[in-house]
């Protein structure tokens, strides 16, 4: 069978097989980080990720600064995600001969500007030449007290599920750049969309409260879409889940936006655009005034938008209710790798 | 200036501006691994590398077991390089849409065939589609006693210089792959130095072994050939150091080689080759003794080379001596990636 017949989670799923045990080793595939233990007993967490030209990023919308940017900021997010605090991170670099110097100079003040914002510094990395796209891969290494390590797994039935931020942003933002032709990014509309889908902020101090405050039974981060992340950690919780889709979270931008077409931004933005990097957690309806006292504290909203369900055999994972609690039928959850 | 006319070695210089300071990064840039601190005072030893289709690897001539055996293999030879002991690694593939799910397995099973025999197991990673060349990315996550851990940096005036096993081995078997047409690889002439492109052995015993015993006193792997290594190695350590060309251990196919083709294979295969992933270290002459007796416990051969001296001005940081002892004019020292 072919990868894209296959797909990104089938694939993840097959190689499950192959995740080894190691008594240092808490857990491998499944998660948004490796999670091992530490001599004194405290967790470390490694995570690893790649950004493709044309896939991930266009070098002519994505100006070397804000794609170095990116790239830690992706992998930071994944620390967030497990509650973590970062410490430092490597980068492996595929790049064209041609490649100008100026240009991975910029790519690494980039990285470098994200590093002094979250105190995560470099720690070396590889360069390789490659015929084909560009490609940037970044390995952050972080770490937790053992007991505060936030995994997908812990969601329990009746947690609310809550959503940092707003979502739907990184979406529109890739649409206004995908059209803008030949004008410049300075005069884009949909600036603060645009802005997160270049420059999307890792949401460290939060999943860090969160985890701290033991306020999350299971926390991802958003990535391919709330719909698909959320099917993901259902799955690993072995749970389900219900959204109601006119909670989530958007901006006023893509309210805007939505006023403006005529057409609802909720499913094809908020629920299944992705690369969002907020955080989507869940957790008991008796701590709503605790996460709502800390979202005042960090100045984020954190909005619930659904509910968890045991699990029931034949049923979906997900079920996304409209605004008059009907289920609706989706073609999609999320963008799909593969 | 473009990367081409930089140069990886110039690129690398460059970046070392961004290796920041942290309290618990003891090397970033500039080393086999990064090298940080554990809460118990040990040292965490973290590496990443690339393996791309078509530079470094043809699907055609590597099947892809051996290619997932290699991939974990050069990033293990760096832990090795270190004196560490390998706890686990993470994946990073960038594939095709098109790629047969039967190769993905292949390769996995690759990669656990060599964490079993070296006891590292699989904690995760990211799968991303690429419109270009495949492309494999490990990071692998190890440890030592914090004043074992042998960096490139330590060579002293007058140490010797040691390589463990053979080298050429793997620029013979490269050859022989390379001009195979139609022969399969079970045909091919040259097995064993073919099995050493394809499939080299860290030295993680040896490695560790050298290191516990404090027997060297620099040390780092060789993967872009003995002199460009061993150059980089001397500027860490801002020395100088010259090699008896005559001196560098080279395998019996290699001098079969030699003999069959009627040239010298010493400077293009032994030298500057590459790819060996054999352990390059040095060691003060007074542990000649204990060095033997180690060899022979591993039953791996760990040969005197050359000798480090004092960094001088204006002159050359790798003297290669021919026969004679009469210092050679090179091309190049090794490999280089740009």
């Amino acid at each position: 069978m072919l990868l894209k017949t296959l797909g990104e989670d089938s694939l993840i799923e097959s190689l499950k097989k192959f995740s080894g045990s190691h008594r240092r080793l808490l857990k491998g595939i499944g998660d948004d980080t490796s999670v091992s233990v530490q001599k004194d007993g405290s967790s470390l967490l490694v995570t690893t990720d790649i950004l493709i030209e044309d896939v991930h990023f266009r070098t002519k919308s994505a100006p070397a600064y804000l794609l170095g940017r990116k790239a830690l900021s992706v992998s930071l997010s994944d620390i967030a995600a497990m509650g973590g605090t970062p410490l430092f991170f490597l980068v492996s670099l595929a790049l064209s001969p041609l490649t100008p110097g100026k240009f991975i100079d910029e790519l690494y003040k980039g990285l470098d500007s994200v590093g002094r914002e979250t105190g995560c510094v470099l720690g070396g990395g590889n360069v390789a030449k490659t015929p084909g796209p560009m490609m940037v891969s970044t390995t952050v290494i972080g770490e937790a007290p053992a007991d505060e390590v936030v995994y997908r797994k812990g969601a329990r039935q009746g947690d609310l599920i809550f959503i940092t931020g707003t979502v739907g942003g990184s979406a529109l933002g890739l649409k206004a750049l995908s059209s803008r032709g030949k004008t410049p990014l300075s005069r884009l509309p949909w600036k603060k969309s645009v802005k997160s889908h270049l420059d999307p902020a890792p949401r460290l101090e939060a999943g860090r409260m969160l985890a701290r405050a033991r306020l999350a039974t299971a926390m991802m981060d958003i990535s391919d879409g709330v719909g698909l992340d959320l099917k993901r950690m259902c799955i690993e919780s072995r749970k389900s889940a219900v959204i109601y889709l006119s909670s989530l979270p958007i901006s006023d931008e893509l309210k805007a936006y939505g006023r403006k077409t005529g057409k609802s931004p909720m499913v094809d933005f908020a629920l299944t655009g992705g690369e969002d990097y907020e955080l989507i957690f869940t957790s008991p309806e008796k701590n709503l005034r605790k996460i709502s006292a800390l979202s005042r504290k960090l100045n984020l909203p954190m909005t619930p938008v659904g509910k968890i369900m045991s699990q029931k055999k034949h049923e979906r994972v997900i079920t996304v209710l409209d605004e008059d609690g009907e289920p609706m039928e989706l073609k999609k959850l999320g963008f799909e790798h593969y």
